[in-house]
């Protein structure tokens, strides 16, 4: 078993690609939950019902959010009585977040109803959310304290920001699930997602990150930045707002130890040998997911490093 | 300003009869809370919706409940994720649920979200509920204990019934709006709603009962039994089942030296001097308000009264 630890879309095409191309291997599904939030009532956990959209196939490549064949009949209705309509949950989209706190009020934990929603989607690997406790992601920006959602979806990560925390993460405990499959399995991928708001809620976890020190060397991670620029989102800002280079090689000392072997994209071969100096290995080749061809050859890089 | 207890459908069809015959009259509405539910993580007040969906002419008149123009494309897809569906929340309907949590999640008030609402659908009287409080009908069957949508809903309203509590109202308070309308209106309506089930829980309010029975010459009373049977609902059978008569005197025995006038369907003018044998005066006349006739001679024999 191969396990992956997830943020949201990046993550998603990943375990898709790999789930196409490496059939020979099992995957497991370690995904950030810091993202999730409390609206209207509702739990709602973008980054596992992505991964779950994806891997069922009912994610909309359109959009490259929510999912497809969607419709907003109930947004448009809560938009005309003044209700917090912004962050544009779709009517399908908000039935997956009816079930999930419906069955957490009766009982059922994130992993149990995470687990229900991909057997539903007959997604064909374990899609396991990193901890069954409240974790919750509140940035310090210029506009003062924004939770996730806020700084992203309502101000479209355009605000820049001066520190992130994870609040709830120092007492939060991995789940068992997650215990094992992070110690059992052969090899650990740190898919290319936000390392700053996607894979650190996952390290910040306690116990996460000493487990994963032990295992550099069955460790690998595919750089979410090239040519110093994120495909998506604000990873590639964020890293110079806080401080760190935003490149490929920024990221690989950013993760430090944690990591045995490097996938970066051709456009940043000039960082290999600096990457090197952290003391990983480095496979240099196409990383876009979105193109076949890059994707094929994305695939074929990481199958050589699992065989 | 007159005042009207409420249930749903029944209370909404009087005060709609009552906003459009009796211009030269204000009303205030005193609505049920003890259906009220929370599903999905939604709180859900069907009185108060019923009520507010009627006076603002966008209640489904074809289904006899919810709103018009309403599609269920959330429930279906909840449908298939194995979730529960059989509440069949509408898409509108859900806009206002998605309202109301977010308002109290945020700290607003049930009387103040029912105002919001109300302002928002352009509802031209007050719609209060009957406390802010969490008051929630149980009632003992066959099967079991059952809540109230269980019972009315799951299994509309067809297991026999062996006692009926409301859970909170004994520790509930009136809200001051209510305590307001009941001390300063110069009449009081109770709606031909469903006496156990709809008007019980208002008066187990602790100072209702009492503030009601000072005032018994100003109150009036419609009954919703016609031949001793409901129009609609369960009120018949349920008077039965809990040991009273199920007739409109009945219902004037159960209300006792609350009412101190009757208004009762001619089918039923054999049970005058009984009722007036309670201390009542009574008006017999057509009761059946979704017909256009009667309903006008109903509006009618109220403005006499009124007057």
């Amino acid at each position: 078993v191969i396990t992956v630890l997830c943020g949201g879309v990046g993550a998603a095409r990943l375990l898709s690609l790999l789930q196409r191309e490496a059939t020979d291997f099992e995957f497991t599904a370690v995904v950030n939950v810091a993202d999730d939030l409390v609206l209207h009532g509702l739990t709602i956990c973008p980054d596992l019902d992505t991964v779950t959209y994806t891997l069922a196939k009912i994610n909309n490549e359109v959009m490259g959010w929510g999912l497809v064949d969607e419709t907003w009949r109930v947004n448009k209705e809560l938009d005309k009585l003044g209700g917090q309509a912004w962050f544009q949950l779709g009517d399908r989209d908000l039935a997956t977040h009816l079930y999930r706190t419906q069955r957490l009020a009766e009982g059922a934990t994130k992993t149990e109803v995470a687990g229900e929603l991909a057997a539903q989607h007959q997604v064909g690997l374990p899609i396991l959310p990193v901890s069954d406790d409240h974790i919750a992601t509140y940035l310090e920006t210029d506009l003062g304290e924004l939770s996730f959602q806020e700084y992203f979806v309502k101000h479209r990560h355009g605000v820049p920001v001066s520190k992130i925390t994870f609040r709830g993460a120092e007492v939060a405990t991995p789940t068992k699930e997650v215990l094992t499959a992070l110690s059992t399995s052969e090899h650990i991928i740190i898919a290319p997602s936000n390392p700053l708001l996607s894979i650190a809620p996952i390290l910040a976890v306690p116990g996460i990150t000493d487990l994963l020190k032990a295992r550099r060397q069955s460790i690998a991670a595919i750089s979410p930045l090239i040519g110093g620029r994120a495909l998506k989102g604000p990873a590639d800002h964020l890293m110079s707002e806080l401080g760190f280079e935003s490149s490929s090689y920024g990221v690989a000392a950013y993760y430090g130890d944690l990591v045995g072997h490097w996938f970066i994209d051709e456009v940043d071969s000039d960082q290999v040998v600096r990457i090197e100096g952290l003391g990983a290995t480095v496979t240099v080749l196409p990383t876009i997911m979105a193109e076949p061809t890059s994707a094929s050859a994305l695939a074929q890089g990481i199958l050589s490093w699992l065989n």
